[in-house]
């Protein structure tokens, strides 16, 4: 337990937007991943930066941990409190505090969600591209450099993020950017504190880009023999520049477990799930592209529609897909994994990867966003039964070693958290030690959200 | 003078390759701008990576500064030397080691610069899109996160270099990134190493994004009566999602200059430049949609062409222009200015900047990426005469201020050096001590081009 005299000097300053509570403090444990819970000593409400600031600067004084918290969908422990501290509930800071569509660009308090930030936008003309299918917390989707299925051709949370305020573990609250679109004044801050998940300081405001609505939009789905013909077909649609917008691979048991849940009759092969962003004008010529493009390697059962009703219930498979799955194995937790490998090597590692999951005896459908080389296998394990989990710990440790020892990377959009820290220095060798010395330079006494991404380790 | 026996080993190490002559000591202290000669103590060329790392493990002992130097296009003194030191020369590491088509990317050495890299790459269907005018190398390039007429489409460097090989202070040679196309371990050190201007480390190897070439490419010329109608046509434009690669604007100064040079007969009135990259097919409602924009706006003598001898005609004008408007004053030299603002307020700052340059009477036509937000003054003076090169700096200072003013960055494109360093502090604050401590955490004794970008200051 930490110093008690900060913990009433906060109680005092923060009265009703305080808590300690048993129920409070669990659930801001708990995540939806494996881990256990790991209880704050308190849970606080800012409503306001000055808030934050007053904050940070008595748990600096005191040496108390602070965690970041949107609204509890990270899946690799990145709100647990391993060394107790204080989490900082964000919810309650969750304005749009400004739509500048000339601009194109909003500015929001980081409790903001994706649905309601493409709520309040639904009259403007634009919205805000990145969809981790999850309706995260910009502030959680910052801190974790989140991205998803429209990262093919709008970026992670990297391109999508103009400027971020940080209040920093000594106090003092920045701004990492301006308004111009572009900048060559020193280092890139902005991108240091995307994807720090918490560690360097926490995110007050978010400056996030906007993209004009496409005028036509069409989502399909095409099936194919082998993974390996859809990767093949994936490398020529990108290298046409076609405007895809989403392209998601299923392979056969996602297929099962969706074709069970929608009461759908797809054939049991690997499929792509595509959208296509265009005008008016071009959209034949680009379908056309497209399905030429996958007919080269196979592609069969070719639907489309550019009609929002049909391209909905097309898409509502994928979206409906992390349920569909969960459906698929009643009573059964999920654990996901996430690497991502270069495009060329992405059929050898989705194939590697079923043949260890089919050789463990459990059920794991893949999916992922294939024109990134990203995927996810969903594990299904009782969390009861070690023997299950020790077997999905196991896969999920391979999945990672494979994606590294194919020049990718252990985590392509979840972060690293507690979850995949035994990776980063076989990934990043001394590039592992640079991120400890910034995070020692930025936040000495180690406040800001201890024990995530890096670890203390001796920097010199 | 640093350390002579430090000196004496790495003569001996490097060989013909190690020089101390006055003529190359003198050439390397010089740049395209003007600021007075600052020469290095010698100026070395590394071959290999584990050159590098040997250069810097004896100057990190001896703390001799090194200097970081490409093709010496700087424009705000990135390459003076003005503590001494040793200029590492990149010119004979120009390799480019690998074009991965399938992955889209391109290996290549810090000297490659960027027309070799896009011949070399003639027969790939992709190029390389980072396109700041000087056929500047890519570690050049990447130090200064350069831009340029292509970015409103494809981005700056930051959106463009996949990964980049680091020797650090401590003689540590990092990856900063995998081949994975995204990746979510870790901070964002590629991002922290582009723009860093070489304080924080030499690049040794980079690893680019690739485009696919665009089926078509239309080029052409449009004319407005204000600078704010042109503007608006921009916003317009940009709001559509137009396939706009390239959006370039030209005061009616440089038009003047242009007609001279070129023996042309635009209006003289302000003009945008731009280029469209469409596909076949689309094409047609493209530049139909562009043109509206543009008469919304009274945009008038419309001009263009998907030719490619016409398309390259149009464009010579844009990349002859500096050399047009240094010819349309015999003898002078120029001051290249470089702010960023907001979209919004692009039009004023235009404007304001013309008053300025009127009053002053100095003549400084002004020419920009106005898709960006980002524009140049290029001041012409006689360096000989204090009194134009103070009424010049005068301006130069403005203009920066101004951008600060309305919400945007002292600098666009080019960079901190040594020139912008004086307006860090207004546009940063504590960001600005921010960019100090990571300085420190990475290079302690302060040997990476020291004096550039960050100031020495009291970091605790």
């Amino acid at each position: 337990m930490y110093n008690k005299k900060s913990f009433e000097t906060l109680q005092n300053h923060f009265g009703e937007r305080w808590s300690v509570s048993p129920s409070d403090i669990k659930n801001h444990g708990r995540s939806e991943s494996y881990f256990p819970i790991y209880a704050p000593d308190a849970v606080v409400y800012p409503i306001t930066t000055e808030d934050v600031v007053f904050l940070v600067n008595i748990c600096q004084e005191a040496k108390i941990p602070l965690i970041g918290y949107g609204i509890g969908t990270s899946l690799e422990g990145h709100t647990a409190a391993i060394n107790g501290g204080i989490c900082v509930d964000f919810s309650k800071m969750c304005k749009v505090l400004e739509i500048d569509p000339y601009n194109m660009s909003a500015t929001l308090e980081p409790g903001v969600t994706r649905e309601q930030l493409n709520t309040e936008l639904r009259h403007s003309g634009l919205f805000f591209s990145v969809d981790p299918g999850a309706n995260a917390t910009l502030g959680g989707m910052a801190s974790t450099r989140a991205s998803g299925t429209t990262t093919i051709r709008y970026g992670t949370m990297r391109e999508n993020i103009q400027s971020l305020e940080i209040v920093l573990a000594n106090g003092e609250c920045i701004s990492t950017n301006t308004k111009a679109k572009k900048s060559a004044a020193g280092y890139d801050l902005t991108s240091l504190f995307i994807g720090a998940e918490g560690t360097l300081g926490l995110i007050t405001k978010i400056t996030v880009k906007l993209h004009p609505i496409p005028e036509l939009v069409t989502s399909g789905v095409v099936a194919f023999d082998t993974i390996n013909d859809a990767v093949k077909a994936v490398q020529d649609i990108t290298f046409t520049g076609a405007p895809v917008a989403r392209l998601e691979f299923l392979d056969e048991k996602s297929v099962e477990a969706f074709n069970a849940y929608s009461k759908l009759n797809l054939p049991l092969k690997p499929h792509l799930l595509f959208e296509l962003h265009s005008s008016e004008k071009s959209s034949p010529s680009d379908i056309g592209n497209f399905k030429s493009a996958c007919s080269e390697h196979g592609g069969m059962q070719f639907q489309w529609s550019s009609k929002e009703e049909e391209r909905k219930e097309l898409w509502a498979l994928r979206h409906k897909g992390y349920y569909a799955i969960l459906a698929s194995a009643p009573g059964k937790r999920a654990i996901v994994t996430d690497i991502c490998v270069p495009q060329t090597e992405l059929g050898k590692a989705v194939l590697e990867t079923q043949k260890d999951i089919s050789r463990s005896g459990i059920s794991g459908p893949i999916l992922g966003h294939v024109g990134d080389g990203n995927f996810h296998a969903i594990l299904l394990v009782d969390p009861e039964d070690p023997k299950e989990m020790k077997a999905a710990k196991a896969i999920a440790n391979k999945m990672a070693n494979l994606a590294i020892s194919l020049g990718g990377t252990c985590s392509g959009e979840h972060g690293i958290g507690i979850g995949k820290l035994d990776f980063m220095h076989e990934q990043l060798g001394h590039a592992w030690n640079v991120m400890g010395h910034i995070k020692e330079a930025l936040d000495p006494s180690n406040i800001m959200n201890p024990g995530k991404l890096v670890k203390k380790i001796n920097y010199f």
